[in-house]
């Protein structure tokens, strides 16, 4: 990757499903002399349903039309009354990472962001440990020890928000070990992509990976879903196993979930950047 | 597959671990002239924990030998307190396949058995519906037609009894759709193989795969398991998935779920028929 | 599936990349009343790359309105030289399944067409073999025994030819054993989809399965692609693997082939009954 | 993991296959007082093949005991024409690591190393450049530059092999690009585990991602193994892929073949060091 295209912009739609929609989107962009380089839509149900459109477009000296750009489009959604973005590539999104003590997820990201492979700025790392401090130093971003003691979790979350609040796009858990307030989810104002493990069948409380020991699951897997209130039943961004047997003690089994756990989350955040992830009702539509 | 080998027998130990065990066995089978080709060995824990082996070996003119390799073991199993058989795949396993109107699993299983990947004898279907028999009628097997109304369950099961009792060594539910009572299961003498889809996260309760999507899961599979009193909790034999995306429709996730039913099923009865799986507590110890 | 849809059709272009194609076409769909309900599309190079797109769109009372609907596209797509075709669920594509001795792609195929997963008329089985005729017998599609003896190749495709041109819109080799020539590929005027075991590495010649086991592979898959003269290196339109280890002998192998094989190729078939394939270049471009 | 065990040790045979390999084997560890706590064993084939066994046991005292243990089992070896070793994970294998400017296999091995997932001690990095030292810093692990400049590669091997003869116990190329020579090879005195990227089909000669782009492949993978002087045909230990489609260019498939090459090496060195890879001609067996 050798930088964003700088005039590249991304038209990000959902709608009622009707008539005409792609015609009017399709017919404004060419008018406005952008080439669509990539189109994905897909209907909930073409009689009524809910239509949700993401279109990549190409436009010369797109960063000096912007505004006319937007304002433009602003009356072709009126009618079709959609809710719509454009984002635009060249403006990375700014990312804040939370972590505790694990390190495999915060590692793994920082890693991939300096060979290129997550399109953002990495503006923080955030943890309620130090432990992890000297494995961030080379990757040259600001470690913040925001410790949670027992009782003062308001105080903590309250200092995480001065940090973050307008200062990043999008707050990803990798790995952050205390559970975020539905205030601190309501404040925070961008989304939150957490990561766990799963299982099949499902298992609920403490000690995950011993109980799937002991009842002989063959896959172990994780999930990446946007945290809501509830924190583990928000909507899932992506999710993949991993095989294992009899013969994996327990600490084998989480090792392998942390393996599955880092990918996961990877490929979430990146979907996430290039604006790939609609959430409609309490599930994703991934498009592009 | 040419036929199973006439001179090929397995041994399956199951005791507390401790010193010598497989000195013990390796010790009697060598003096009996017998050939060791496959071993595989599990302890849950060394120091006090439960030991496990399979041991598959040749032994010429095995057939006339038979009664006089078994009691001699038993001597070497007593101090052990071993719980062993021996098992000949000589003497193919009896198998009742069980269905009801879904023919994916049931049709999978008779084309494996005939082109020789299910090691066994199919001695009947059994269905609560009469819909099969004609897709079944190719493949020489009895279908046997036993309705299951409102009220009259225990005459159903107490008719598959009459047919089954005796007669078979595993009982397969190729969806067979009818829970089946703890009664039947205790009467029925035999190791019962039940398939059912799984989803990450668990859904229970009617229309799964309508809420898989509402969810909009990533993956979506199947676990095949012995059946217990607790029908979808027993030890489980084997699990699989596949990816999905939102587009796929209800209908379709199930249709790719009866995909990965059929192969799941199929891996769980070819490893039942080669004595490949051992159950230890609510486990499945999967050897060979 | 209850029948493929009536008012549904799907519009298929390739044409040089530029500005408009989107607009201009989604234009010409919203004025003819057409909802678009799924839209896919790729470019090599939005610079002087070539375009693909996929449309399936919805409009009442196609059917008396198709001619009409296929002649005003001829204007849209004029100036944009584009090579299309629009195609029409309502009128499924006509099949013919060649295969030899071998039947687990040939059942796996008839078998997912009477569930209903495969969109077309299957309208012959054509074998150079009489064996599988029982085998094909339940599902009521003509089988048509065309051995082929040394030397008389020529004659055996002539006899295919005169059966299956212009009644066939796609021809399914289901490990048809027999190389097709030149000839015959050119003049059954349709595209024939073929299926190949693939190992990593690859190994040319007989006795691939024993070669891969003395090579020690811990993966064999399949691959299936539109037939070229150059039998096994047309576009591939799919591939899957599956693990294996040095337990399984060379006929296990080729049993786990068998099964990568029927699903792969039911894949391919299943996308390119739904125009879901494009042909660029010696590679194939999945849209939808 | 807590360090390895120190009273554990694992006997690793190789032998023609005939009665009474483990009885001997088994008597003579029980007679020592050893509790065999795992056994895995293969055999090309009963009558007249090779037989492989890895024996893990844990044995009271076992440090002072080891002379005599060797000592004693080599009188059982003897009659059998075994080719044995004993190893003890409580002395952990010495490992160089050899790179050159890419840095994914080389820092996940230092990571998973740090993390306890590889247990031996990585004694080196070398490499023909010097753009990694940064990187290799924190794991304070001596970091080698060893530049090859056209015309003296033997100088550095030479240089190399001064290095490293007698120093380690194995060597592994974590996409080290330079060719090792045959004498290289010979001389090291060490097993030495190579990785590169896997297709379907293969492609040989430069550029192969751009070229399986070109020929639109849907799999793209990584294969480990032993090199020997046809550097890329070694015995496979281990071979993973990932799907790919059209969309990706080709600098996104090498970063997906990036990623599986990292987990693939590193489950290739985890089960070198874990004693469980056998070679036999030109295949591994792994057992364990």
């Amino acid at each position: 990757m050798n930088g964003p295209p700088t005039d590249v912009a991304r038209l990000l739609v959902s709608c009622p499903d009707r008539h005409g929609i792609v015609a009017a989107v399709a017919t404004y962009l060419a008018g406005a002399g952008a080439n669509i380089v990539a189109s994905d839509q897909y209907s909930t149900d073409p009689e009524g349903g809910m239509f949700f459109l993401r279109m990549e477009f190409h436009l010369d000296g797109l960063e000096r039309r912007r505004d006319s750009l937007t304002t433009g489009f602003a009356g072709v959604a009126e009618p079709f009354e959609m809710d719509w973005r454009m984002t635009f590539p060249g403006e990375r999104k700014r990312v804040a990472l939370l972590a505790s003590r694990y390190e495999h997820c915060l590692l793994d990201l920082l890693w991939r962001w300096r060979r290129g492979e997550l399109d953002c700025h990495i503006v923080a790392v955030v943890s309620n440990h130090p432990d992890l401090e000297r494995d961030v130093a080379p990757f040259d971003v600001p470690y913040h020890h925001v410790p949670v003691r027992p009782g003062d979790k308001p105080e903590a979350e309250a200092r995480m928000l001065d940090l973050l609040v307008g200062e990043v796009d999008v707050v990803v858990l990798a790995r952050y070990m205390q559970i975020l307030s539905r205030d601190f989810l309501d404040l925070i104002g961008c989304p939150v992509i957490n990561i766990h493990h799963s299982f099949l069948p499902a298992f609920v409380g403490p000690d995950p990976y011993a109980r799937a020991r002991d009842r002989g699951v063959k896959l172990i897997g994780a999930t990446a879903h946007y945290a809501t209130e509830d924190l583990d039943a928000g909507p899932i961004i992506e999710q993949d196993v991993e095989r294992v047997s009899h013969r994996q003690r327990a600490d084998e089994l989480e090792r392998i979930g942390s393996d599955i756990e880092r990918v996961v989350l990877a490929r979430a955040v990146q979907w996430h950047l290039a604006d790939r992830v609609f959430v409609h009702a309490n599930r994703t539509i991934l498009l592009g």
